[in-house]
């Protein structure tokens, strides 16, 4: 179960202190010209160490491809590629090996599987996440090549959060401070915030906004694979996410319907709607408009406090981790919601090829 | 792309206006003794005309099983059914043929197949949730034989909403009211909100929570299928989702790590957290406490009102729908939210005996 | 596991003796104009009681489309389907119901699942094909419409066999006699044969060579999913079939390279080979030549003869089975192969629209 | 759609000439330990090199597992590995970038993708299997321990055939030459036979016999993915097989129905059949008697003889390969044949897990 899609396929592997992480793309057409500086920059912005507000753990995460790219095009054939774990302090965790960190995986890893990498949090580990960047990285390219293009920000720091709505913010901000919030100011008081919780060696949580424009009308299968289902697929499954909501969200179930319908009109650009309750997707399918959607993280597990737990032997014991840890994880999770955007619309770009008109 | 879930599987037929409303359970374990009657007692609680709050149509929706039970018991083959209709006025949709109406699928639909069956929104109708409910109620027994129960109940409506978490309510008193609120005063309150929608010809949409008690340890695969991203899946496909949380949610983004984080305790009655912000999963797993989730319902976009729209020449067209139509559809909606919960446990349940130790 | 095909699918449900056969067809593509009259040809054609030489049941088989057409095209939602069941004769076979009759499911199915419809071999019984005729009925409209065509034809009945390949043979006799052998002559040869089964009230098996011409240059996936790997996936999941061979099949196996390989040539109809050992694939993508294969049945297990066996308590029993049988599958299993092959090629036609150039 | 099975999962790899050959091995259960030693033992009797009668070629091929094996057992994650390409002489084939090589992938995937690898076959190669006979052998040791035992052997070159069936034979002694026949005289003349087709730079087929011992009753799916289906479906995605007959097979289909049956006797040992024309598989499913199976290989495509054929621009050339080929694939494909099957055969007790009583 570490496959993700129908047609556009990632399978992902590895663990935190293995050999590396890295994955299969399958099903990505023949013929795509491919930038792999473009995806090494994605892997950039989701890399350790990029700022003060990240752990300050080093690692290069270079992408090596395997198989699949021949003289700098897709073959049609599976694309594997991995990026080689480096400096990975695996002894750090052998005072952790029989204890189950509050609010982690270790306990529910240990019940299913009777056994469990403890090194680095093994497969439950955010580095996984890695693999995704790398495929949604070369799911957008696909996803360029028709006109769409997906955007994330961070709109939530603690209880810092934006009162503007994506329409009225300059996205190309997004990456020019180290947060990634396109509102400076705001930005500014959310690294603030993070280098706090980092000073009460605590965490911190917040929202991601992601946005895709450009969709055509007609993306999504309209019973269960409804394109909003399988964005919150994808969303839920990135590491801390608790939430998803598209379009008016949990607001919007305050709203009358009267206010809420989004009434069509057509001009010479086409048909539009006036507002955008609906998110961009209307029965499940695409209409055409932009698709925005929040995804909101829990703070990490990881704090650098003293904190109470039980080992597998059900005695008491406290732990005190030490160590690099980020203290709030949206600004390097952005690149990440925007992967898991592109696996989901490359895919279904590829599946409506096959049953529309 | 009909088909839900990986063993349990549920693959779903019908418009609201065709024969019937059906499907194929594939992947239910052999021999489970089937109560036909706690099946029809779950379509009875989403058919419509079952109270004042609720549309006035009334359809039977009896469902009739066609293979894969055999004295009673389930043959470990694809069991179908289908549930036919009956009360379908579908004249009354005919000045619709060609209209898109507003926060409809009509447009979206029309794009992506070239044509449509405008009768009763076709395959685009909640009718198709007659399908989930008869697979869920199945599930629900095969849930039932290894102790996991599943509730669920509106805890908001429109502007009224509770401030109770489900721990401190009563939720064997869901069903005693036809809004399916466990608490009685505000299940006054919005039944009211309803009534007083419907006499303004508008609609209101609200908040679901749903509760499973008895998941052991162990369900759930920790990357992409994360027990609570299936569970996000699930929800998000039911018509007029906009949104989903589970444990902490939206609200646990402002929560501090060392607010947030369960302190694990082991005691004689086994390992339990102090608090259940993690909602009962962790790293995409369940941890054996309760599941409890939030599911986003925006108002239907069906009013009796009067609206501006297009038709499929792009001409201004002003629709005026008369009929029966739900001014709300939560009350109905809580036996498809269990239901959706129900097939992605009794699906994780059945997987979990692949690949646990 | 009771679905077909990864685009085209097909999930087919019922027993023999059930309320009927049927099946659900997910993914074919929108504003296809189906011809149901076609379609129950092809049932006519696997129906018992056509001729002297098969089972004189008498069962109408009437296709019943549930959902997914309306005015007369597909919908792009799924199309349901029910033949109902109507000439059982259940108490037939009371006297089985503990017995495992020798060569049939009988003992797999109960040691498997602990319970099993022992009426008229219920899932197991090859009334089930009904589904994958439907289904395959429509996969050769949607075929036809890029030019694919579909023809098999009995090649071998017990020792009788066609000493010509296909392409000596006028298929278009292939209707014209009760056993669908394009060989008029030898024809009569095999329904002598058959008859002659059945006054000993034995069985006999035989071979079935199907052929698709048409199939453009780039259907099939190159590693697991090869066109032919799939094509035998689906003879294999057939009733009594034991084996199935490509192009050159068993035989090739005694040729040279030099003799087998086929030599490419190129003129104004495009490139072809001059010989097609390959049976029209090659590295598992199709060529452009003729697809043809063999499908080999073993005799039917249902003698009318007296049979030693054993009953579920493991004591000795005869059975001496009445009533109606075939002496020989082969004349209604050419539909099916039919049926299969379109299934696979329809699939496969939509399949590289995702992935080709 | 590189993957293989629906639960215990391999998504594979790598081109010829490209990096390397792996893949992904998703689903093994947790706690398996390891013999990493046999696994390399199976890549030995796969690789190139090893006898005078397969290529000369020197490839290492050594397995390096990349994540999901910790202290020496399966961790319930993917299993991601590598065999690193080393020998490769991807210069030898600039002359062929353009040429369609008879009976060869060339022409079918240009035509496909629009692109090719076209040094050393490239996807097409068979060097591909590596990653096939890796995770077959980690299925075996998944298979051991449920008793379970794979062997296969070559009981066909050219027109040289054995006339014993599996049960007569020793097949411990199928390791002991370098043809892989039990039959000592058999092989002697087998292998004169492929160093005659060497010498006349020739190739020949052949065929590969697979038997399955152990399995218990219950194993399979009884429609679409009968047992024997998927082990067809797994032998004819193997590089160069035609053909794939189980139990009675082709010559099956000569016997009466009388002669054919295999009779139930319960006797202290269980239940078990006096004759196993069905092969170890009844209505698609195991049933506790030994599964055995031919596997139909043409002789190989490349020939180091002069052969006509045509180029992308459709001129005609004519090509005379040099370099170290195979002259007959048998030998090295047994434990191809082997691994397919435990593949197949590991899938199917876990999938049983889900669905049985």
């Amino acid at each position: 179960m570490n496959t993700f899609g129908q047609i556009f396929r990632l399978t992902s592997f590895g663990e935190s202190h293995g050999r590396g992480i890295g994955g299969i793309i399958d099903g990505c057409p023949a013929g795509l010209e491919v930038n792999i500086e473009a995806i090494q920059k994605e892997l950039a912005r989701r890399k350790p160490g990029q700022s003060k507000i990240t752990t300050q753990r080093k690692e290069p995460d270079e992408v090596e491809f395997l198989s699949g790219i021949f003289e700098g095009k897709t073959q049609g054939t599976p694309i594997a590629f991995v990026v080689w774990n480096k400096d990975q302090h695996s002894d750090d965790y052998n005072n952790l090996k029989d204890i189950f960190r509050p609010s982690h995986a270790d306990y529910t890893y240990t019940q299913k599987y009777g056994t469990r990498d403890h090194r680095g949090g093994g497969r439950s580990s955010a580095r996984e996440t890695i693999a995704r960047v790398v495929a949604g990285a070369l799911a957008k390219q696909l996803l360029a090549k028709v006109g769409v293009t997906i955007q994330a920000y961070v709109s939530q720091v603690a209880e810092i959060s934006m009162d503007k709505s994506y329409k009225e913010l300059d996205l190309s901000k997004t990456e020019t401070n180290i947060v990634r919030c396109p509102d400076p100011k705001i930005a500014d008081a959310m690294i603030e915030r993070i280098v706090k919780a980092g000073q009460e060696k605590d965490t911190i949580g917040g929202v991601i906004t992601g946005i895709a424009t450009g969709v055509p009308v007609g993306w999504g299968e309209p019973v269960f694979n409804k394109l909003h289902a399988d964005l919150g697929f994808a969303m839920l499954g990135i590491n801390a996410v608790k939430g998803f909501e598209y379009g008016s969200g949990f607001a919007g179930t305050k709203l009358n319907g009267s206010q809420h319908n989004d009434t069509f009109r057509s001009d010479e650009s086409g048909v539009h709607t006036e507002t955008n309750h609906s998110g961009g997707i209307q029965g499940g399918i695409s209409n055409g408009e932009d698709i925005y959607f929040n995804v909101a993280f829990k703070p990490i597990a990881t704090l650098l406090k003293e904190q109470q737990t039980i080992d597998k032997a059900n005695n008491k014991v406290s732990i005190h981790p030490k160590g690099r840890h980020d203290p709030c994880v949206l600004p390097r999770a952005v690149p990440i919601v925007e992967a898991m955007a592109a696996l989901v619309l490359a895919d279904h770009y590829l599946l409506n090829k096959t049953n529309a008109k």
